[in-house]
């Protein structure tokens, strides 16, 4: 058996030509997932829903690398777009399920509209999306399946069922699914960050203002005093490890549920 | 403090004069828990969709424990059997959400209106109906929230997507719910079942046959050697385990998947 | 199948005429599910190192249900005390496994001899003295071995590492235990309590007023604030929830791990 | 914020010019572990009870990656070796936790003894080293502490108890040490690995041709089958999710229980 090529680099994660399509990667988590697997080689799909965004992160990642980076703009929980993605990368050899997640809601105040659309948008058009790539990830052989979730799916806040009960269902299909596709080496993996600094964090710093009368600076506070890191996470920490989980090497590692939360949660496993 | 009141009789669950909202109660192990809180005193609604199942039910009750039970013919995932549920007792103290499970589906057989239409009956639609009851719980000092779900929800197989995903969901939702309602003495647990001799292994047996050519007796052993204890769990047994989660003295237990599998559950937690 | 006898009953738990052993049961919480068996018709043995305390017990449970309560008195962590306790009830039907836990220490100051203390008083000890009674409820298709173990095994707190790390230990070999007895009706099963009020809390509150120089008023307070209910258990909680998981019909619950903590644990499992 | 140094490298680890204590480290996983960090030009300490094997290591990884390796003979599981790998690293960047496994053992034949030797080897041993490391670490605002532990602390198998359960104690008190310990950039974590392709799982084969009467193919081949993966694990794939999870952009990541093991394990969390 030979080792990685590990003589001319640091490590090597051996997906060096290998292709991505990257839902949600023009900005945040997504973005930084997107550069972590471009520096190793790996041709990537950006997506988001602004053009000019978009288009700035396919340069900057085709300038920077000497990758493909093609854009494909638009909302990527459509069938739309996930024509588009499979069109600009027919065999991909990473996905990664990202998308935006919901404004903090009151259980009392959430209406069946807003269930459907949550559940559509965060568990059943990832799956749809799924299906169209698994059979052949399967046949080529390899397959590096990522879902970005949250933390908060190990551990339920009432304020935001609209995120972690949708991403739980994902989860857990993902789970089921991962069982019997690790034998094709494809593996499914799901990363549960809390609290990265990107304009989330800004996002639910301005809600918080808002809802409970603090300032911006009290509601930042907050954030970092409820991570055990003390601090927020930095997003090319979360790109990083995400390009660890698509490696080569990483092909018996399926089916997890990594926490990137600066060792936050409170429970054993 | 006082003790419950022991002496006239064994465990006494606190429970006569109260009330129970129980969906899918007409068989199996929804009948059971109808069961096991009327010998306790409980009036009770029983809920189906065939009709003399229900009145049956409701007459066997009835009369055996000197309860009222009133019968609620319908599917119990619908607005206008929410509301029925709710004219036939307005303020409940108990409520068992269950709904029939889906047929095991391949991930790749699984489109978007199978994944909207397990989502609604599954999930979304026990939701609407918990926020209908949870806040006059509250109120009351009193509330017992149970959900039916698997023992699949901890341990996802492929071919029953349909059924733990939006299982999953609905169990992350109700944690989350479950930290602030249990101030209230609202309880919210999960009661998490496989392989109970009711109806649907009988069923599940059937579709074995069909799709790998055994006979129903070897389809039935199979279900048997799935269970480390060796046999399948009788509906009473599942309906006394309700009972008890909905006592006065279980008020210190909540946010609790509790399963009911012979032993079977591989892992620790 | 017959169901259980519910006729002349509120829920019969079966256990009429069984025998249970019950380590540290003169005070607190082992006392609780000493009460709670003896209510149902159990014969029981009592233990505890205080001989007046011991005593009592088994005067109040002797006298109010009618059963034998025999007494032991010393060290459940000894073998003496196994053996005295097999011969007071050679063929047990319920065991508890229960010990006092050890005192808050950072773990900078948790030395080799605390380490071997606690380990052998919480873990080996009490898997030594089931090594002594399994086999013969395997044999006799009759069992209920329960630990007493703490809500910290799932959420460990640094300060209480010599608490939660033989526990956990504990429970690891229990659930292991549990896959192969379930098939002989031995169930085996852990409560994870946190936050009763029994003399434990107000040592700990003791505790924490000379180490933080609050009032014991505010180290109560504290301690009700950490319990998601808002108040802390009673210990009648927690012996009927034993009580049910010794019962005839919770044959099919076994290699749980069951939080009493008021609904305080913050992970979904 | 910069970014990593990616522009000259495929991924830096950031670890150039560290140095680790890897206990266990001359064969095997720990080999593996070695291997992976000294690649990133780490400095290590091999550790081994066979002389020949651990200098040869250092003779290859000194070689082959220009670090230095000192070699320290001995049992790990002793303080005169802790004594001499503190001498040989006394201000240790990263710190592998790593001993053999005991052989399988039947609950009934495990006596005190065995108990108190595998739990001081396996649980209270390493415990004492973390002791001695943990503050420095936290000082000099940088640590890696990972233990090596078994797939079987999540799914016990009770002919393991030797093994999962010291292993168990051990990641309970790591996961609460874990919790403080983030906030000085020391983060902790445990690795389950199931079924690689060292020593050990020949070893394991051998001992099920005595036990059942199989061919040593057949052994090897019942290995593979338990595996969702189809394969045993290679170790340069422990190695280097060693070395990621030791690397600085793993920082927001402790307390973790990572399991490598073909997705192999049943539960969802």
């Amino acid at each position: 058996m030979k080792r990685w090529d590990w003589t001319e680099y640091d490590m090597d994660l051996g997906l060096s030509g290998r292709s991505a399509i990257l839902m949600a990667s023009s900005r945040g988590l997504g973005r930084a997932c997107a550069e972590s697997v471009a520096r190793e080689g790996v041709d990537v799909v950006i997506n988001g829903r602004t053009a000019a965004d978009v288009h700035r992160a396919c340069d900057d990642l085709g300038g920077a690398y000497g990758i493909t980076a093609t854009p494909v703009v638009g909302d990527a929980t459509t069938t739309a777009v996930h024509d588009a993605l499979l069109e600009a990368c027919p065999e991909p050899d990473i996905v990664l399920l990202n998308s935006e997640g919901p404004p903090p809601t009151a259980f009392g105040d959430v209406d069946a509209a807003s269930w459907n659309d949550a559940l559509q948008h965060t568990m059943v058009s990832p799956l749809l999306f799924v299906q169209r790539v698994i059979d052949g990830m399967q046949k080529r052989q390899f397959g590096r399946i990522v879902a970005i979730s949250s933390a908060m799916v190990k551990s339920p806040n009432p304020l935001m069922s609209l995120s972690h009960g949708p991403r739980l269902g994902l989860t857990g299909v993902l789970k089921g699914l991962s069982k019997t596709a690790v034998a094709h080496n494809v593996t499914i993996n799901t990363i549960l960050p809390e609290r990265f600094d990107t304009g989330r964090q800004e996002q639910m710093a301005r809600l918080v203002m808002q809802f409970r009368g603090v300032t911006y600076e009290e509601a930042r506070a907050e954030q970092l005093a409820s991570i055990n890191a003390g601090r927020l996470g930095r997003p090319e920490e979360f790109g990083d490890t995400f390009a660890f989980v698509c490696s080569a090497q990483a092909g018996f590692m399926s089916g997890q549920a990594i926490q990137l939360d600066g060792g936050s949660y409170d429970g054993l496993f």
